[in-house]
């Protein structure tokens, strides 16, 4: 059982919680288009491949696969979940097993009012979104939503271009500067992380990680708490069975005054995932049952509350 | 010999390397006024402490250093480098050396404008600065200053509220919004940074570790390589003696077309030291040296060219 992480980046606990699991089993191979990205050193075998925007890239990434005997197949980057999705079966025919969501669902989480209007549609409590600001302007006139407001690319991550407004001027301003734009709601409440894993043979969600974000900095959590709330489980498996999604998910949350808020999801393993694993909430070894055939019980709840992750910066050096 | 780290927030490697070079010969003690600052797990003892700003601060500070029989005193956050530089003579009473710059020094580093008025005035190389934006756009009319710029924070740090503007809209908007900020010249070149040793005892500039920096990310290097060049030590050794630093010092240089120009001086460990320590400038053995009494000699331009640093997010659980 060989597992291949793409885009591998600067998420070296990630290949290293694969190889701790795979030990003895089979091996982690790894890529990035960068010979600068930390994580690849960490596994048993990297590769520098080309963009994902590249025409050969795909040939490149089946041939490691058929090179390296790969069965598992994932990415760690949100434009390359589509990618993955949409030629599962070039992968499959090799063997290789994608591990995500389906490409709808991919294309839906990335694009924040596509994700919106689901989550209307089906009811979930989430953030109100313009991507039309004169509808905005009039809602804020007829008082249905006031300032300030989050003014985001519709398809943005990593808190990057992300404005706090408090005004209708600096809404044109950026309006007027940058494509693209929408304009979100500010959830003023507690903000919660979940790891969520839903088994890729039975579509059951069969576990589920929350903590409480204490302090976040450039869009990353810095610090966090493990916590558990039945009422919270029952939402998040409602939602991840409604909406279909497969594998590891990561999803933003807010509790404002005890009701829960969907905010965004990442159908991919989250930058906060360490924090799960070091808690107990090992979705590496649910993977490996599932590319071995099996399916998993649900785990849900199994893993230590009331513990803190703080995070720091490591640094690898090579010559 | 004990060392006391102030403010070691998330700084687990500076805290680790003082542990290494000091083993067997003392210990090191931590402080942080949140108990989820990670670096203080990695000292031999840590203190909770309030708030810097607390008006009993000081005196809890030098109840520790008798307690624990401390040698010397650093912080790694900005505004405490002048509270430890202006009561260094409270320090020495009790034995304890304060390691860093003096008060005069620290102020001015933190702000960015009296920076460039010295800067300036002593013929050094820097961005063209304005805390008058009348000023500023009456010069952009005159052709002398051109945009892009930067509008930031007189007194910032890691990048907060910085913006790249590209017209006189944006400027007005973001001063109507914000006060004490400053429109700085937009340096479009190969940033650099320089972690540099004055000795305490000296006042020699003895060790220089210079890298370019490749990849930044929310103000920070992400990724960097060490390099060595003449004419810059040369212009660094000159720039730290005559404005007079003491001790560990970070500076931000930007090389245009050859042209070496200073940016910032941080007077204390920056974030990027690891870089440094890890190709072999050893600052904390020279600052163990001048809390022994020994003079250091230069060791300017000891350390491995060509390493390549780059950060991950390492995790710390507590329980």
């Amino acid at each position: 059982m060989n597992i291949l992480i793409l885009s591998a980046g600067t998420r070296n606990k990630i290949v290293q919680y694969f190889r701790k699991e795979l030990y003895g089993r089979g091996k982690v191979v790894a890529t990035d288009m960068s010979n600068l990205a930390p994580a690849i050193y960490e596994a048993d075998k990297y590769y520098i491949v080309p963009s994902m925007h590249a025409p050969e890239y795909l040939d490149i990434i089946l041939d490691i696969c058929k090179k390296e005997e790969i069965t598992g197949v994932l990415s760690l980057i949100d434009p390359e979940l589509s990618l993955l999705a949409k030629n599962c079966d070039k992968f499959n025919k090799v063997g290789v097993k994608v591990i995500g969501s389906s490409y709808e669902l991919c294309e839906m989480s990335l694009d924040k009012n596509r994700m919106f209007q689901w989550l209307t549609t089906h009811k979930y409590n989430c953030a109100r979104s313009y991507v039309d600001k004169e509808k905005f302007f009039s809602d804020v006139e007829k008082g249905e939503i006031t300032y300030p407001v989050f003014v985001k690319p519709v398809k943005g991550s990593a808190s990057i271009s992300i404005s706090k407004v408090y005004d209708k001027d600096t809404v044109e301003v950026l309006f007027a500067h940058e494509d693209g734009l929408m304009i979100q709601e500010f959830l003023d409440g507690q903000e919660i992380g979940a790891d969520v894993y839903i088994d890729m043979l039975s579509g059951e969600v069969v576990s589920i990680f929350t903590k409480k974000k204490l302090k976040m900095r450039a869009g990353e959590t810095d610090k966090a708490v493990s916590f558990q709330d039945k009422k919270l489980f029952d939402l998040i498996e409602k939602f991840a069975k409604e909406a279909g999604y497969r594998g590891q998910i990561d999803i933003d949350i807010f509790d404002i005054n005890g009701e829960y808020y969907i905010s965004e999801v990442n159908p991919r393993f989250g930058g906060g995932y360490p924090h799960a694993y070091e808690s107990g909430a090992n979705h590496m070894n649910l993977i490996i049952n599932n590319l071995n055939g099996e399916i998993n019980d649900s785990v849900i709840g199994r893993y230590e509350i009331g513990t803190y992750m703080m995070k720091y910066n490591e640094i690898m050096i090579r010559r």
